[in-house]
């Protein structure tokens, strides 16, 4: 969490008005940057994120809960993981993820996006969509994939992704 | 190829009879180990693949070249490398191989499932997906997915994978 140690360990008086170190990436959104209340939304690839706080946005979406041992785990043999903050003055407030596996060459596979409730429909997923590719695409990987549930495959297909391309299915297997 | 060098070091005349070291897996298909021809199909976890003789068996069914830098990359970062050998005497070849994608935890992805045309429609691909499906759930993975062409989508249906489960659909980003 060097990120936020930097950003908030010198005084109470750090605001998010600061630079951003290089940990975080600060986004402008039209509309959720709003400088009347002094929020900002910051990107992070900082992969030690408090597991309770990520947990506490994935119930806020209703997603079943998950053993904190394996979303460990599985963060850790992501090869991206990119959080979305906001930053009110001193308070910082997990408010968007995303990760992906990848094998670091040709595939990546987009998993576990999220946004909570409260900041949806202010262009913060498609932001965070975009931030993903964009560090994706920064490492090469030219095969970019997800699973997308029906409610979101239009969100998904506005951003460039393509449903059974050439008649490519997607297909799970689950154990009995 | 710690397997391989102990099934071939030892003597000229050092035949696949001899009971495989850890790193293979004597695989009984019926019709597919003829006894009379001396020959014995293996599974292989082994990841130090010869690229050349991989991208030998990849040509055999057609598939577009890659950079071998990138495809040793790829390896490298794969959850899993499957390698499906014949052994016949004191030769051996490639003749299958799939690998998967994973955070090692909730999900898997496999890719690249190939098996040489000289050796398919005798049960080996079925083989090598039914050995790499248990070698993932032995890892406790419990979302094993994969991308179908369309021409194997039915194969991949009778080993278990369903496609578009619930409606959710898989889908391709790609560079402009």
């Amino acid at each position: 969490m060097v990120f936020w140690k930097s950003l908030f360990s010198s005084s109470d008086t750090a605001t998010a008005s600061k630079p951003a170190p290089v940990q975080g990436e600060l986004v402008d959104i039209p509309g959720a940057n709003p400088a009347q209340n002094n929020s900002r939304i910051f990107f992070s690839l900082d992969r030690d994120i408090d597991l309770y706080e990520l947990e506490e946005l994935c119930d806020a979406v209703g997603w079943a809960r998950r053993p904190l041992r394996k979303v460990k785990k599985a963060m850790q043999h992501s090869f991206l993981v990119v959080s979305m903050w906001q930053v009110r003055g001193a308070r910082k407030q997990l408010i968007g993820f995303a990760r992906a596996t990848s094998d670091h060459a040709f595939n990546a596979t987009i998993w576990d996006v999220v946004v909570h409730p409260d900041f949806q429909t202010q262009g913060l997923g498609k932001a965070l969509m975009k931030y993903t590719i964009k560090k994706l695409r920064n490492e090469d990987i030219s095969n970019i994939t997800l699973f997308a549930d029906p409610h979101v495959v239009d969100f998904y297909a506005r951003l460039g992704f393509i449903s059974d391309p050439e008649g490519i299915k997607g297909m799970f297997w689950y154990p009995n």
